[in-house]
């Protein structure tokens, strides 16, 4: 069995349905064949910029139909690509882009400024790749075909074949190869420990994560995704790589809006669109008593766990919620709870995807049911371990298995419920913030000698990071300029909302630091 | 990445959705926990007769819902099951059995007796596996719940959920584990030269069949795929695959009958089938002017080239049809024509499904567009070769490349077009006839010298065998005779329907048979 390499997935959609649209953006509109061609001559820029195979290409930029081409050209220059998270601080970025030894940053007119701040061996605009940007208004969007419904002509339409093909430029040249086992993409996630670490997502793992979704959630001829989250989080990414092999239109935001949300979903035919809770409640609001479009199918709700509230409004109006967990490291979605178990086990996050294996490990045991354990995953989508750093990759992964650090239990019909997401972490909007690399920032301030963060609930974000500090002898720092120091070095969204200067922390005999006292002070 | 094993996918759909129906029979109603439960204890059953790993299993059976579980039971038992063609003759299962090394032979009432003829270690009734047959109506049809509509809710239903879960017997048990690299099934496909060959198909070539077939023709919630052709066949028995692999029900008829076949489509909610032309226009006839209903959304039409006037005709119905070329070397469908191209591309048999690369050789180079060659294929669909059969695998399969012998071209936009399916081919009726075996057949009789059969078109059929065969000196056979004696020696469908006494064959003058001769006879 060959199995090791596929036909480029893009090329062969390209080939297949070139009309059909494949990007919509606010700012263009490209078809399978304009997506293909892109990359392929994106490709053939970064080659004569030097990016030669197993080089690292890290992307500094907003939304965009040009990122879409920067990630299908990846595999076809053999290059590994590292989105970067654009809410990330300078000094954040530089780390990251030194850990991954990138060879060539690509950036877009927003993120200019601050990417000729970063230290790399070349930056590139993204617009020098060549002629990326097509205006909107350059092809008429109701000049476009409608959505294929020859397999849905019982629903109601006769079929409307798609037009003639722009036949491509070299149809009997088969599509160049895909090696499922090549490195992709390395996606840094921050841990417990301070430093974030580079998750190494081979083809294949993204190749699987679209198989597995597509078991769970079908694969309809009209489906068309709409991706809100940001491309440099997996749940944005992976978007963009299930349109590409399923073949299916993707409509791009380049941010969060909820109105804009709203009006995608009733005007451009979205039948699927990925969230974290925060962003479905601010659509739930946006939309207020009008109903939802009924070809709107399903809303993949994932990035923590999802508020009874919401999930019980949702049931309310008939909006067919997908929970989800899942994480970088198993490419996207690990374990769904499809709709028609959502109110039966509200609050689950249901069964592993089919390819996936799932464990709750106690120790070197497995837990019985009903028991908290570690949530442990095995599959083809989880990744290989982290670029460069074997200590990490050793811990997280034993014989193929990930222990995720989360902790969970499977009720007696094999659900899983995720107790908390690692015991320190806080999840703000979708974005997860770890406290140790919140307290390495604090500590870097000359005036402290102790921190401690912890999660305070919020009821637009989920959870905001606040903090407790003990100062120097002799220092007293003002909580204005500890933030203001925390802004230079973190995310905009990792830096403590409050700060509480306390005279000691709570520590354990072994000096650790002990959260829960932190909580119950905060409570 | 740990690609090399998945859950059983059986076990997993019944743990998802324990209550939804796997297989529907005229005599059988399994959910999807039932046929869990008896993929299980068929699995026990055979362990108990002594079936270790890697020993083959045989099977001669019409389709019915215990040939499911067997099916299923295979890769528990870590054994390879070998499907037998029911047509044959004793002689011909005979051969298979001995080629295979069959440890044990599977069979149903109706070959009990052919069964007993043939010598393997063991033979085993079906319905001694145990309780295999629960009556159709001992579970009521009408108490079974709707097929689910929540992501469909948008098409007029309000959505069902469905009924509370029958909880699995050992839910917090993972499901065991199917290696892909695992051989899975031998197959017998006729050949050139004479004997069959055993097709190996592992279980991840099975896999990435039912991954390549929903990536082509989608997977709606609502699916549910009618299997009238053979489980001894790979089209049937990989619609039983999938149906395991997408959680997704199969409707199983024991046989091909056009009004039953019709009332499945109408009556039980049927959204895919599988055909052969001979079956597809039998049905057709049989619906008359009636509409096909309209939840039918593809017929996949494989088996041979399909007659024009067919597809015109399915095209005036508004009939989705998908003509797919395929063997049993790809594990079914290997390239497809999606109804999109249908009637622009009229009697091409498509692109390749993602997975698989095309090439069409000329020797040792590939040929321009439009230019006639080998069509050769190459993807995880593609078996490893044949059964201890060093010789035939090394001419089949070149760095991975199956040289499958049919000759084809790509046009303009790379669209195959089927020239012949092997020159001398025959297919009648979906069933592949190679005049060698024939022949042979013909030689055994001690009258002939000289044999050589070809194909003749035929209304019902498609084609028919005939032969041409030279008596040797001083003998005089009878036409009947000889027809009497290839009925000891093949298959029904093989056996010529009309014999041709001439004085000698055409022949090249290295002694080649010239077949394009015969045929200039026939026309």
């Amino acid at each position: 069995m060959t199995n090791t390499q596929l036909p480029d997935w893009l090329a062969r959609r390209a080939a297949l349905h070139p009309a059909r649209p494949a990007i919509i953006s606010s700012s263009a509109m490209w078809s399978f064949s304009e997506l293909d061609a892109r990359a392929h001559a994106v490709a053939a820029g970064l080659q004569g910029l030097g990016v030669a195979p197993g080089m690292r290409v890290a992307i500094l930029a907003h939304n965009s139909a040009p990122y879409a081409a920067v990630l299908h050209a990846a595999p076809r220059a053999q290059m590994v690509l590292v989105p970067l998270n654009t809410r990330l601080s300078a000094a954040e970025l530089a780390w990251q882009l030194g850990d991954c030894g990138a060879h060539l940053l690509l950036y877009d007119e927003a993120h200019a400024h601050l990417a000729k701040t970063l230290s790399v061996p070349q930056s590139v605009a993204l617009e020098e790749l060549g002629p990326q940007t097509v205006q909107r208004s350059a092809i008429s969007y109701d000049a476009l075909p409608p959505a294929p419904t020859l397999w849905e002509r019982g629903k109601g339409g006769e079929g409307h074949p798609e037009p003639p093909n722009n036949p491509p430029s070299s149809p009997q040249a088969d599509a160049p190869l895909i090696k499922l086992d090549a490195l992709h993409t390395i996606i840094y996630t921050s841990g417990t420990t301070g430093r974030p670490k580079g998750a190494m997502l081979s083809a294949g793992n993204h190749w699987w994560s679209a198989m597995a979704s597509m078991l769970n959630l079908g694969l309809h001829e009209d489906d068309r995704w709409l991706a809100l989250l940001p491309l440099f989080h997996v749940g944005g990414l992976s978007i963009l790589l299930r349109g590409a092999i399923y073949g299916m239109p993707v409509v791009l935001h380049e941010r969060f809006e909820p109105h804009a949300a709203l009006a995608a979903l009733e005007h451009e035919r979205v039948t699927l669109a990925s969230f974290v809770a925060v962003m479905l409640a601010r659509m739930l609001d946006a939309a207020g008593t009008r109903p939802l479009p009924p070809h709107f199918r399903c809303a993949l709700l994932g990035g923590g766990p999802a508020p009874r509230p919401l999930l019980e409004a949702c049931a309310a109006r008939g909006l067919p919620v997908v929970q989800t967990y899942g994480m970088t490291e198993t490419a996207s979605q690990a374990v769904t709870l499809n709709p028609h178990e959502a109110l039966r086990k509200l609050g689950s996050a249901g069964q592993p995807l089919l390819p996936l294996e799932l464990r709750i490990m106690q120790g070197d045991r497995e837990a019985p049911p009903n028991q908290v354990g570690e949530i442990c995953l095995r599959g083809p989508m989880v990744t290989c371990g982290y670029y460069q750093n074997p200590a990490a990759t050793a811990a997280a992964l034993r014989e193929g298995w990930l222990h995720t650090g989360d902790l969970g239990y499977r009720d007696d019909e094999g659900f899983l419920y995720v107790i908390d997401r690692r015991d320190d972490l806080i999840i703000s909007g979708g974005e997860n913030v770890y406290p140790a690399e919140v307290e390495a920032a604090l500590l870097s301030h000359p005036e402290l000698a102790e921190a401690g963060v912890i999660g305070a609930p919020d009821a637009q974000w989920g959870a905001v990071p606040i903090a407790f500090v003990v100062a120097k002898a002799d220092c007293k720092p003002q909580a204005e300029a500890l933030i203001a120091h925390c802004r230079t070095q973190l995310a905009a969204y990792k830096v403590p909302r409050r700060i509480n200067f306390v005279a000691a922390l709570p520590r354990t005999a072994a000096g650790k630091l002990r959260r829960g006292v932190l909580r119950e002070l905060e409570d």
